[in-house]
């Protein structure tokens, strides 16, 4: 086999590993945790079904991808769940080593090309990323509504914590935004949030 | 909130439920059964990865959409095992009914689409249908060929049925084909087929 495609082909089966970084997220009817493929799925479907709300015009094959990758770090780097301050602090570096390592398992074009697809999703400066990311959080919003809160009452997550994470959504879609307020002053409502 | 909208984060909701559908396949490192959603996306990314391989010109995002959404009507009709002859009779079915169910759930120009895409997928006479079927068949391959062959081992699968089963691979790329054969051969030589 070539060089090229065995590379191909060693990254595929690498990242097969995503299937068992678990997050904070519970699938609906109370289920399991989800993992960061499944999330990233998910995600990819939901960005092609919601492009329609984006603020500004997206490639829509592009964000799918974006989606699709934009965890696979955490196979090295593990979840930071997004109430963890801690974790928050070393997330950077952790995953900065992640990607280097990933990503060159690659052919060099390769690598390069999802590196900046994977930056561009993290610096959040173009139509596509900011649309990604407001999947990125209405994805599990819309999982832990449908439990009633259960992952913010679980971890004692607090209402303005929510708002401050959900409120980017924002930049990626204004009308996506008004749903998210939406289920947060629910979920504040019946008390599944502080 | 509008119909529309209503419609389309139900949908979402909805599919979460992709995520329970078990597979045949185990997940590298002699991992626990995959389950669609993660099939799917893993899919998605190695259409990416591996377009340049494809017999024809393809439309990558849309190839990757295919892959995303192939495994949808298992929801209801559940994972038929590709080496599993009374499954099979019952398959096409169950699947059609899914296949109404799950996307009437959706706006009717988006239920449309991904109905079409869907069909697409199953009749396999585009470029970009015949690519998204060698994922099918290349994925769970560099898996189960990962763990020793032992999905087929536990099954008792014999070489024939694989062979006639991949063979389909080379309509969507020669070049994987080959790789395909050179695997199956191994697996054969060491004693993982019969």
């Amino acid at each position: 086999m070539d060089e090229r495609l065995k590379k191909q082909l060693e990254f595929a089966l690498e990242i097969d590993k995503e299937k068992n970084v678990f997050r904070q997220t519970h699938l609906s009817g109370h289920g399991r945790n989800e993992n960061d493929a499944e999330h990233a799925w998910h995600m990819a479907i939901m960005a092609y079904l919601l492009s329609e709300y984006s603020n500004e015009s997206i490639d829509v094959g592009k964000t799918m991808l974006m989606c699709l990758i934009h965890d696979i770090v955490e196979i090295d780097a593990g979840d930071t769940y997004a109430y963890d301050p801690e974790g928050k602090k070393t997330q950077k570096e952790r995953e900065e080593k992640a990607k280097k390592r990933l990503f060159s398992m690659l052919p060099e074009d390769q690598g390069q090309k999802l590196t900046e697809i994977f930056e561009e999703f993290e610096d959040a400066k173009t139509a596509e990323a900011r649309f990604a990311r407001a999947m990125d959080n209405l994805q599990p919003l819309i999982l832990n509504n449908s439990n009633g809160g259960s992952d913010w009452k679980e971890k004692g997550v607090r209402a303005e914590q929510v708002m401050e994470r959900q409120s980017r959504t924002k930049y990626g879609s204004e009308r996506l935004y008004e749903i998210t307020e939406k289920i947060i002053q629910e979920n504040i409502d019946k008390g599944s949030l502080k």
